[in-house]
């Protein structure tokens, strides 16, 4: 199992729309961490680009990250109207609205990369992939993650044949990886609660995701029974990231004071400053993914090309005030030299105490 | 500092309406742990008749926790509005609707027998004494802990000069303890980013609250730097513990499928089982209390009496699957055996490993 065999149990988020790097993986995985590039939204051409891009970087392993199309269901006319409403954001930024079409993401096409190129770590998010593509990654030699949400979602994916879990936390930044985009409001349940409920009814390793921004965190998450920790936005404003300048900014400007979870984006829930466009469109954007991300995507770009955070996808987890801006080889010595000292303390302190 | 002095670093959390009962507190605290008794929606004298029936159980420190009154400024006419669309709840049940008063918990009086009975651990809810209250109840020689939910709340609580804070994180059970009612829907931080966030604002000591169900979560908290855990959900299902035999029940209902916050029974956020009032009556409910709380208390009991879980406030953290029936003493060193196994656990784990 790969996840034991890292000397440092420290993975970097997988961060679609440029954030994930090959430079970034690589410096994590050479690290001694494990870093991630993101299959989604991008091409199965241009992922394996950036598979090659990262072995000439480093031999360490390093993981993919794909999204699972869902089909699900989508009310057509609420798109509409929400795409309607965005016609005056478009306007004052002067861009086309994007077309509402669903895509799955060149699923296929990802999967036979995936194969071809016997990537060590393969994670999926947004649902689970069937036994036999599962069966066919582990016949190449991939360890397969499943990102799971809920327990219910961890048992789906111990059956059909997953590795180990990605169990993602609710104060996690990015998309919400729920299996469908349909889920209650109900499901918000947050790391520790998660890995504890998960790890009652599965018995794979579990890769923690979720505001984990310190050392301190890390270990936490060990000892809670993690096999790894996955930070995300923590590595955000690495000079490897390759966030948008004004994303990076944002995460410390005190002007923006909190997180939400929002489909107003892509359709799908995830979290992220709370801007104006959030604060705007939340209530109203409907359950349509991919529909609603393609809708926004070039608002989206043009607002952070004219340096303007108001209508941007903030993606940010809930500690994202303590990003910092730091080679990522340098993190991950930093977290884990942490982790070892938040070890050691509390082995004392209870020592002392008992 | 009494936390620091623990011989176990467990503490029972303070449930009101009749959960916390000396028995239950004095059982915990025996054990080594910090039981504590709940003032909130009890006289005075009810509060101090507690505190000496505690004295007789147990020489151990124990604590009391009160609720801080608002003043908020409540919309009348919605309240109004709320009790019509209930009237049909209560006629169902054959109660009268309570009067949408607002009251302040007999706050001056319970101050006074607080200073008086001189008790080892006071703790606040829903708000920050004054700083003159917080100097007479440690120069009385009490431990004051305020709890919080955010981290501008822990720099409140520090300048009033707090002995230490309650850290509650989005996935605790019953109330969040907001200090204001109309905070808004954002802030939902869970319990490791909380105690980060707050652990960089303020050097108190922290008490870690939220879903912790297990002796690894208890030492997950204290590796993320808490001083103790606080556990509710964990003690509901305690012999000792004065929850109702329905709300018991519904713990271990696996017709319970979830967890959400709602202001329906109360007027005020609280998290609790997923039942049919709170389904109904969620997006409704206003922001009043305790107006709505006064509306609906007699319902609540009746529904209880009627051995019907549909109309009651099934006040569960995020983890309440994990809650177990043993005595209170028995699950305090349970749960403290697993801590220092998961300590062990990752210890040797990154030993191994590094």
């Amino acid at each position: 199992m790969i996840l034991h065999s890292l000397s440092i149990p420290i993975i970097q988020a997988p961060m679609a729309g440029g954030v994930s790097t090959p430079r970034l993986a690589s410096a994590v995985s050479s690290a001694g961490g494990l870093g991630f590039l993101a299959g989604g939204y991008k091409t199965a051409d241009a992922m394996r680009e950036e598979i090659m891009a990262i072995r000439k970087m480093t031999d360490a392993p390093f993981g993919v990250n794909i999204f699972v199309p869902s089909g699900e269901e989508v009310d057509f006319e609420a798109v509409s109207r929400y795409r309607e409403l965005l016609e005056v954001e478009a306007r004052r930024l002067g861009v086309k609205l994007g077309e509402p079409k669903a895509d799955d993401d060149d699923w296929n096409a990802k999967i036979e990369v995936l194969l071809e190129q016997r990537v060590p770590v393969v994670s999926f998010t947004f649902g689970c992939p069937s036994p036999e593509i599962i069966a066919e990654l582990k016949d190449c030699g991939s360890c397969v993650v499943v990102t799971v949400t809920t327990p219910q979602e961890a048992i789906m994916a111990k059956q059909a044949g997953a590795d180990a879990l990605c169990v993602q936390g609710h104060e996690a930044g990015g998309h919400r990886a729920t299996f469908h985009n349909h889920t209650s409001a109900h499901e918000d349940l947050s790391l520790l609660v998660l890995l504890r409920l998960v790890s009652e009814v599965v018995d794979l390793p579990l890769i923690a995701a979720g505001g984990i921004m310190h050392g301190r965190d890390v270990a936490a998450v060990l000892t809670a029974g993690a096999s790894a920790a996955q930070l995300g936005t923590a590595f955000l404003r690495c000079p490897e990231s390759g966030a948008h300048p004004v994303h990076k900014a944002a995460l410390i400007d005190p002007s923006f004071k909190s997180t939400a979870v929002t489909r107003a984006f892509t359709g799908r829930p995830a979290r992220g400053l709370v801007n104006r466009f959030l604060n705007e469109y939340d209530a109203v954007a409907p359950a349509a993914y991919p529909h609603v991300h393609h809708i926004t995507k070039d608002l989206r770009k043009a607002s952070g090309e004219s340096g303007d955070p108001s209508s941007m996808s903030l993606w940010a987890g809930q500690g994202y005030q303590l990003s910092k801006e730091m080679p990522a080889a340098e993190l991950v010595h930093l977290l884990m030299e942490q982790a070892r000292q938040a070890l050691e303390d509390v082995t004392r302190k209870l020592r002392v105490q008992i």
